[in-house]
């Protein structure tokens, strides 16, 4: 009997699912649900442009439609289709998200629709940035090594910030949440029918990228620090998880309620969710030396290693949070394909197109038509500050070399090679800490689309860049995780439920020669303006890329 | 009996006349003529985009109708009028426009319409780079007290370097042109019937700014510099003017011919031409304390001095070029109007406009209600190089700051201001030189139009500026040496004929006070990217102007 897996992806604005056999790369089904809540499922806040939340009753909403879906349409399509041939499912989720929910499991914001401060706070709220401060600020003092393992910086993003944020801001809310889980978690339980909050069984990756969780120190920060930064997080980490788990681990079977909403046999198994990332990343073939990076609006970079260290400027480093016996390394950039919508969308005229479509696919075009360094421009990628290797949110972008001839598609190709460049650097660093990157993959929109921004990738990084073989990297390996739990191997199903490398990029010799020299150029300026004590002499800074413009013409 | 005076004013693309009363600052009448060859009046070439020419024809035809054109207005409109009531006429004309003549004092360009190389060499000729940079080695080895006239490096526009250039690319016209006149020495030799090229008045203004000429060693540079730089150039010296001289000095008297042609009265004196900047430095009413900023595409920037010394990085310094006694120094920014044009036309989105001026005009409104600061943005003004107080064209742009919020309009107005800071590195290195700069006087276009602009430059200076109370400073000048060379006091001449300034703009004291934060964090990129051997420590730049822009966003 062929036996299915399906993964789910829970995204910004929409959820999605897949269907797929086991041991097989094809996706046989899938269905999507955009999220119909606030602005494209994001509730937002006039009064503050750092409120991201989102409607709970919008996921189980989905869940319902995008599960019972596929199974509809394999009952469609497959002879003899029993749902029972399923044999699990999981969720690739956005994170850090947090749900507050009272003692059965209800999340507030099923119950009280109209308060913000109840509903879901999405990945991308940045209310809480006081009370980040105020984390890394309490860690620095007392806990130096919570803060190793994410970066030097605990993030507004984060599960503790938002959690005290929400006690700062809206203290009747607060007191009505008996405890707050993180989307990945809370999905598997609703799934499994799970009753209670101590009930859920808590992915790893999401605790140990988010909520400063490690075996090193027993699992989550101490109650004494929690007590010094808030007494209140003492009383939130006592009715939290003690332990938490990789995603080839069971959560839970799926339950009378959930089976009956779905279609799903009951007793499915249920994996360990996970972040989109990280699932993506191994939907992706993350393996030893490779390098997978999820190219958007900003960039997440995964790595996995064997050794377990702390890497200096890196965002996060979790043991099991990718793939179980390795550690899972993070890093990221915060501005990739926003730098370009930002130009596209404030900057480049008409002369280029008269919608977005035609202006990207002019831009591009004759951002290819030049060669390496004619624009004689160098730009940082900071205009969102810099994740990796920097950590240092008060950064802002920098463009040299402009002329009263300088066009919009030579500003466009330098701030992809500025990307380029910024990427670079994370690629150096985790080498510096001995994690060699043989290999580059990239997934997401925009490593699918766009062609130049790849060819430049591999010819700034002198190393191949392989697109990975799917669109829907996160619900491939949601899927693969979900089979592993189901007790196959996760070895074979990575094997067989993979598909190879849609593209390959190789390094082109002439260049790569010029793109280092345009990259020491750039590590000036990265570290002249973004690191501490580091005066710089920039006096022919200028000059040399007037040089290397002249060169690039004559050649 | 009114007496009255005509001056000329010979621009890029058009020739104007404005007759004047003696001791009023009223102009009567005015004609404009546009020169009808090439492209707006300059000849181009494919081939090289450096070239830059003019066709002597123009001028004469020009010259006939403009003159003409006043002299029958003023009949038209004033009873009684006769001709020769106009005691005297100049002109202030573009320069180094370099023209080739034969024996006979007639422009090579009007035998030989065809031969490009024949016609006028117009000052913004660039091609004869090779020949400058020839000139200025030389110079540095055997006359280094050349250069420190001219701010240390001798210009591709200015006059030697264009005979060379013409001598190398053109050996035939260069032997057929029996000498070189400056445009400002021709038309008034012209005007006075003269016929041998040895009979000119040369503009000391031409001469001290352009062709190295300078009392100090005895006029033009020595023999024994020129044979170095090129043997050809020693026949050309032997050719020219002695002795040069001020613009209230007799040139000439207007000859039969010219008599005939325009319908000024046999006789009517000629003052020697000077070019349009001092000239208009002078109709803008220039005077000891006062800096005058003709302010265009570029600026040209005048200031005199009792004093006779070189100021190191300013264009130029020469005796009596602006007005008799006193040391003329020129100092200018590469690129102004230019730089806002190329934001403009490259980078505004039909968001501001649906054509240039609608851009122009919601830019400029939606730059003015920002606050100082506000943007978090510092730009350099170096697009096109910097010509004071680097004398660098191995410079380019600079935009430090930009967040994913960027507007257009933030950017426009950062380059406003870029502009100032820049100006305001002249202003310093003149008072650093003991030249003090008391007030600002602006004219030109620009200065006219733009407030946001000029009360920005008067926040930046710390000083008033003031505008110029005509538009026709060039002409307006012109007239003024005009009666002065026919007799008239000079001094009484400004006091009667200038109008007082149309506009004052005072520093505003809060904004003086952050601005000069700005500038002194424009100061440091001006001296990182500009200054050799300046290692400067970046690291706090970009903080400090996210700090402004926090404080700025509270004010």
């Amino acid at each position: 009997m062929q036996e299915y897996a399906i993964g789910l992806d829970y995204g910004t604005n929409s959820c999605r699912s897949v269907l797929m056999e086991i041991n097989s790369s094809d996706e046989l089904f899938s269905e999507i649900y955009n999220y119909p809540s606030g602005s494209q499922g994001v509730l937002i806040s006039d009064a503050d442009p750092n409120i991201a939340r989102q409607s709970p009753a919008d996921y189980l909403n989905g869940m319902e439609h995008i599960i019972k879906s596929v199974i509809n349409q394999a009952k469609e399509s497959i002879a003899d289709f029993s749902p029972a041939q399923i044999i699990g499912l999981t969720c690739a989720t956005t994170g850090s998200t947090v749900i507050p929910v009272d003692a059965q499991l209800t999340a507030l914001g099923l119950k009280d629709s109209s308060n913000l401060d109840a509903q879901t706070w999405l990945w991308k709220d940045h209310s809480s940035y006081k009370e980040a401060e105020l984390i890394t600020q309490k860690a620095k003092e007392l806990r130096p090594q919570y803060l190793e393992r994410c970066g030097g910086t605990y993030s507004s993003e984060w599960f503790w910030s938002k959690i005290l944020h929400l006690k700062n801001v809206a203290p009747e809310t607060f007191e009505k949440a008996y405890s707050f889980i993180e989307l990945c978690d809370y999905l598997p339980a609703i799934l499994a029918g799970k009753e209670k909050p101590e009930e859920i069984k808590a992915s790893i990756c999401a605790a140990g990228h988010k909520a400063m969780y490690a075996d090193q120190w027993g699992g989550l920060p101490d109650e004494e620090f929690l007590a010094a930064v808030d007494p209140a997080l003492v009383k939130v980490r006592q009715k939290l998880y003690k332990k938490a788990h990789a995603s080839d681990q069971l959560a839970g079977r799926v339950g009378a309620e959930w089976a009956q909403r779905t279609g799903l046999a009951e007793g499915t198994a249920i994996a360990v969710g996970a972040f989109d990332a990280h699932m993506g990343a191994v939907g992706s073939g993350i393996k030893d030396g490779s390098l997978v990076k999820i190219v958007g609006t900003s960039t997440c970079d995964l790595m996995i290693s064997p050794k377990d260290q702390s890497i200096a400027g890196v965002c996060g480093v979790a043991k099991d949070s990718v793939l179980p016996g390795y550690m899972g390394i993070e890093a990221g950039q915060s501005a990739v394909g926003d730098l370009f919508l930002w130009l596209v969308n404030n900057f480049v005229t008409s002369e280029y197109g008269s919608n977005r479509d035609e202006i990207f696919a002019n831009i591009t075009k004759r951002a290819a038509a030049l060669n390496v360094g004619q624009s004689g421009l160098l730009s940082l990628d900071w205009n969102n500050g810099n994740r990796t290797v920097l950590i240092d949110s008060q950064l802002s972008g920098l463009l040299i070399g402009q002329t009263l001839h300088t066009k919009a598609h030579e500003i466009y190709r330098s701030l992809i090679e500025a990307t380029g460049f910024g990427a670079l650097k994370i690629i150096e660093r985790l080498e510096d800490s001995g994690v060699e990157v043989k290999e580059v993959v990239c997934c997401g929109g925009l490593a699918q689309k766009n062609e130049l921004m790849m060819q430049i990738y591999a010819n700034i990084f002198n190393r191949p860049v392989r697109i990975a073989g799917t669109e829907q990297t996160c619900a491939v390996g949601a899927a693969i995780f979900a089979a592993s739990a189901a007790g196959k191997d996760l070895n074979e199903l990575q094997k067989s439920m993979l598909k190879p490398c849609r593209k390959e990029y190789l390094p082109q010799k002439d260049d790569v020669r010029i793109y280092s020299k345009l990259y020491g150029l750039y590590s000036q300026v990265h570290d002249g303006f973004g690191v501490e004590g580091n005066p710089c002499d920039f006096y022919s800074l200028m000059k040399e890329l007037i040089d290397i413009q002249k060169a690039s013409k004559n050649a």
